[in-house]
């Protein structure tokens, strides 16, 4: 785990949330891509060595439209980065968290992901992610 | 705004959780301190350049009892560094977020600390911090 990679916040519009977010971050959003695995429209803004990513959903059965009718919207996801996802999630089966997948898989922003299920870590959906070297940053 | 400093994370029980979390990011509490004006006692795990803060009430009325008892164990706050919190305040404040307090006041690990509130901010309930000068690190 190296830091905090990104903080993902579900929100009902991304660009009404955007923009408060610029304001918030005095920055800009400097990338918008939709992960169409997820049902999601994600958008990224930098804070120094970390990132917060929105999101929205862009489907009725999106995890994103599931979380803001059960608690509204709200922080979603922490996001460490790691090295090596695959070294990393074998360490951590070993040490008893549970994953949402047995595999790693494409995420947003160049990134292979995965995520440890919130039942193992006190209620928090813990992704992990890894740049992806087969791509161009 | 210059990184996020923490993550603040509302458990049950400090000890339990401290394990699972030294586990997960492979390292160990660093701090553990209590806030007696918050009524909560604090742990600290450092993640590279940024920080996971968990949270157990020490009173039925802190806020960290109320967040558990509404929506359960899971993160609480993202806090951001920032060089000058009055300074900051301001610049905010005239964009239109809204303070939980008017003035910045002493919080855990050496730091000034005020909150924004979550209506202004999509849910998230947002800490500015920086670390104290009149203090010793």
């Amino acid at each position: 785990m190296e830091k905090i990679e990104h903080i993902g916040i579900a929100v009902k519009d991304i660009v009404s949330a955007g923009k408060l977010y610029e304001k918030l971050l005095d920055t800009v959003i400097y990338k918008i891509e939709n992960v169409d695995s997820e049902c999601v429209k994600t958008a990224f803004l930098q804070s120094g060595p970390n990132k917060i990513e929105l999101l929205e959903a862009t489907a009725n059965d999106s995890p994103i439209t599931r979380f803001i009718e059960k608690r509204g919207e709200g922080i979603h996801h922490i996001a460490f980065d790691v090295e090596d996802i695959e070294a990393e999630m074998q360490r951590l089966k070993q040490e008893g968290f549970v994953f949402l997948s047995d595999k790693p898989k494409p995420g947003a922003d160049n990134k292979l992901v995965c995520f440890i299920h919130p039942k193992s870590t006190n209620g928090v959906l813990i992704e992990l992610c890894q740049t992806r070297k087969d791509m161009p940053m």
